[in-house]
């Protein structure tokens, strides 16, 4: 089975970016691999992505060299199944809010005796190899979102389930939860101290710890926070910011710092 | 009929900014129609673009008060005619290179008596109102492009057409039709001056003059030089761009300028 | 963030049109949105309609005025959800037949801390505004279906969630769900009483009252009931009846009564 | 190969109700298909349809006994070809006003000795029958859209030609072409005598004669003319008027004639 | 309503093929549907397939006399009602490990009082007929697949529950929960005498059996064990599998048995 | 820019399998790429595809080391051009009778001076490299189809225009073409003498030879008789007759060997 570099990466206590892609697009999608980006995820919770858009990205994903992931919609046993034997090397799934909730997750994405995948994969094998599933349970990569006061509060359970690979933080939701403006570089310092203990807590328990970041700097402090993996905003705030900084600039106005976003 | 805000600047010596789509997704037309560009033109020459995926883009600008537009793969009568059907407000035609081919333009994009276009709106009595037909002619913006050798020899001619409302220089085409490096900042001398007198000859016949760049600063430049519409880069070429920056930066390397795009 | 007109409307003690969409096109839904009704609800659950499709009908309900609203295909987290992050100004819910279904139905689409939705509107808010998560749990509109023997037992209960803005009366499963045959005009005793004790019910706790209907005439007839809100047909049905009458008529046969449909 | 229902009704001399798909759906076009059309054009030059939803709408109009046809977008080889090989049993041709455009119609729609079409039927075999190739220059009917001036000067010469069936009128072209408002049910004493023209010269010439028609009405008038073929509105039309008629009906406004429909 | 003729060749004794379709083409699955076999089941589990595609391979199955019918992708009230409202004649249900997934599996598919489906056929009543809703529950097909070591342990509970019509034995899954290597061939004994004592079973009870396979030979065995419905591989194994043997052959290397598949 | 192995091979004087798609889908294409042909074109003329279906199957092929080409519906500028800058590596056009056809083909594929290319490049970018303009007409293969008693008159001339790689033979249209019965593996002497001679006159003129096969065995013979390129039967074909076996053999028929098919 071919191997999962962003595993690889991460257990030898590398860093990654990850792109994120909310277009139903096989060419942004593709381009968007070109990048530089070391993972590229397709979001199907907030993007405007689904399953078959979502077969044709994983495709254009794997023209690179970039790992393809998805984050779930939800913690259920269908789009998630379906996405891994699509070829998925990666799932973040949102609002694991306690052990139990991990557990299902884990069961739904790996194979007996781990748990109750059903067999079938389908482009999985053309992408990973005929071995794929001897191995998938090894090298497919299980992130639970972290972004409640309910899921804080669970950490340490949540963390030590075995099978789960590591922790994603969205910080907008986590903040929301908390009663704070959602933002994706919460200034709170509650939020602010909740972010360094997840991170510190995951790594503890030898997960590894990713987060949502708005922009390149947030994503180095959070490099510097211990984190691992690092998103960027998403592709359609990408090309929002661009546009909107191109047009003001063209209209003579001066270029601003690009507005805060989700 | 809806009025084409577009024609209403042009024809009073305004200056337009234009969004260019190149990715086949309404979403991200939608996106590109909120950034406060004066129109979007939807590209089905070298954008990944087709019909279907069009009209859908053409509803997504329609939220706004963008006013919506077509590049039309060529000059010929079947996509040209579905696309103002479906409702484009402005049609900008590649390799017009002679009299004949702007008036054969023409002939598809007219009502009877001016040309031939055969009746049967759809969309686009939907968008522009019961009585479209009776002022399409009126309203919808003609725009030839003059990117060879031979277009610029037939210039005059060219812009001489009735009906025809402006042209639209695409200067990568133009370049290497000349022996040059394609590029939409050409710094060859007879490139340079082949743009500037396009311009010219555009204006001292009445018409509207837009050409394509590759950045804020060109299109200012380009305004300066007397072109009315600028249109910046498209939205792949935005996307990858700012993907990349924050790519580049985030990696601990310098910011650079962005790389010269076609 | 843009006000919800039919929610000011329906508070104002007025009355609204709704069309309703079965068919998977932007261009149907485009259509349908410009004949004259206040909202324009799209159908996932009976509907041939799924996520991306419905994403394009919500843009092509968007230019124009009228409300765009979604009956989602059960009470659960993913799809509502997503069609919410989409722009959906409404949600109908089908089969509610509890106060802890109706309470699930507002945990699923109120932000915290009403409810648990997930931060990350995406054409919500091209659609709604950059305020959109401010205020998108005053304006959204929730309704729950009525249409069970079950839920009518529990309709006190059901109608007094907070969070809950009405009812929707399905009558053909009303009716099936108390034995009776499936019909948008039911004349059978029980049933015509259930309709009119659900309007009475909802209206006396405060909440809006909608319904489904076969026709303008018992759409007229609900109103006079104190339903605020009636739905006539769907576009397939319109459809269908128009080009079947037409066919009849052509066919020298008498033009009938449309059939009692669906 | 299967025969063609329509060819032999009109062969008998028989009268035939069309309908007519803008609507790129297959769903609608089954629901079309269900009405009691005697065969259903796809229309892809005004409706809103290219070719892969027309081979989708191809497939829902052959579960029925309606038979297959497509109004092509123009007199070209590469779409027509492709309809003819998705299974379509009749092609509408628009703007055909000379000999020689009837011809090259013929060249694109028949194998050799009697034209140029390539050889590789797919669906089309499918749904003929494995011995498609041997009779589908006998079963596929070809109309000639015959709605210009020009056209009327060319009637005698355009019917000549063998290889062609029929002759369809496009009223509105026709009226617009003759310097009138274009409207499917024409008034003015010159485009009615023009109709009247059309159909007899194209019977006299042993060829089917057909029409687009705005209602039942308009058709059992051709009809009476000696027009064996009648096409009713379209989809999107019929959906309009029933959705605008209930919206009127239900504001308590009088139910008013359709108005005047494309 | 249309007769299901796969429940009656299996009333009577009979056995029946089946295809499965796992490529979400219109196209493909019409071809499938003409090549012989009873019926033809698309597969929304481990298929690459979605609600969307599916419509258009029910309507391109429907064009032919094949049984229409669905693999579900779970348990679950949402796409099952869907595609039964879109005109499924059978359901085939992953992962039946009690009687209390037995029961809700019927719960769901059969209208009350025998269930709770929802009232709003769509396709199903142009494929079905006006009176579908009468006859559904009679004539569409539920199959619970058996493919667990727990559900073998339930499975005399299981066969009993009425409305349910068969059971479908998926042998790889089977084999993994039983910590076998998964094949649609297993020659380990545990596995062997599993699938035949789940024939036993469930024809004992009344019900029938089905059973994937991997060739016509297994097909054929299988049969003589006394299971009804054989589905062999399905489309993507046997495209796979034909042009690797063409490759083969063509380069010059001997032909090989077919590859053990999934 | 990355180099074209097809033309490496060819060019060495290799021979190369070809795989031909007809199906609109990109999990097929990948599943057909990953069987071991050196080259996998995408069909547009006689396939079931047009332009965004081939965008995804262009990125499905590009997963693995496959050359991806397409064959154009036509000698024409739009489409053909499109592709290109998708990423096509070959272009195989049709009805190529006569220099000056084979000359517009190049003229359409070639950027200036060599033709009249417009500059574009989208995922051709992403595929290629940075590069591509610079090697594009290096690199991509042209082959004109020979096919019609004129072309076979014109060889000479055709094979000797500059630009052109090769010649592709349609044995179905040559045999048609020639009053006999179509198919890809004709017996009777004229057809076969031509297609001997198209061969010899290619490789004499230092072009490659290009056919369409039934079978590996045909594949093999064509090898032998100096064709370099042969393509098998298709996708679609090669599953219905998979299919078809299967039934067949399952039924308790004799296999059959497969029937001649297009």
């Amino acid at each position: 089975m071919r191997k999962n570099e962003l595993r690889k990466t991460l257990a030898g206590g590398g860093t990654v970016l990850n792109g994120w892609l909310s277009l139903a697009n096989s060419y942004s999608a593709e381009i968007m691999a070109h990048q530089g980006f070391d993972s590229v995820t397709i979001d199907l919770q907030h993007g405007a992505v689904d399953y078959p858009a979502a077969v044709g990205m994983l495709q254009a994903i794997s023209t690179t060299a970039a790992v393809p992931m998805v984050r779930v919609p939800w913690n259920e046993p269908i789009l998630t199944a379906k996405l891994l034997d699509a070829g998925a090397y990666g799932v973040i799934c949102p609002m694991i809010n306690s052990k139990a909730q991990a557990e299902a997750l884990v069961n739904v994405c790996r194979y007996p005796p781990r748990g109750a995948r059903s067999f079938g994969p389908n482009r999985a094998v053309l992408y990973g190899g005929a071995d794929y599933w001897q191995h998938a349970d090894e090298e497919i990569l299980l992130f639970a979102m972290v972004e409640t006061r309910e899921a804080l509060a669970n950490l340490e359970e949540i963390v030590s389930v075995d099978g789960l690979d590591g922790v994603y933080v969205g910080p907008s939701d986590l903040s929301l939860s908390m009663g704070k403006t959602p933002t994706l570089d919460p200034q709170d310092g509650e939020v602010v101290s909740a972010i360094k203990k997840i991170c510190a807590s995951t790594r503890k328990n030898g997960k590894f710890a990713g987060v949502h970041t708005d922009s390149a700097k947030t994503a180095i402090r959070r490099f510097g926070d211990g984190y691992q993996l690092c998103t960027i905003l998403n592709d359609a705030r990408l090309l929002a910011n661009a546009a909107a900084a191109a047009v003001r600039e063209a209209r003579g106005e001066m270029p601003q710092a690009a507005a805060k976003t989700y």
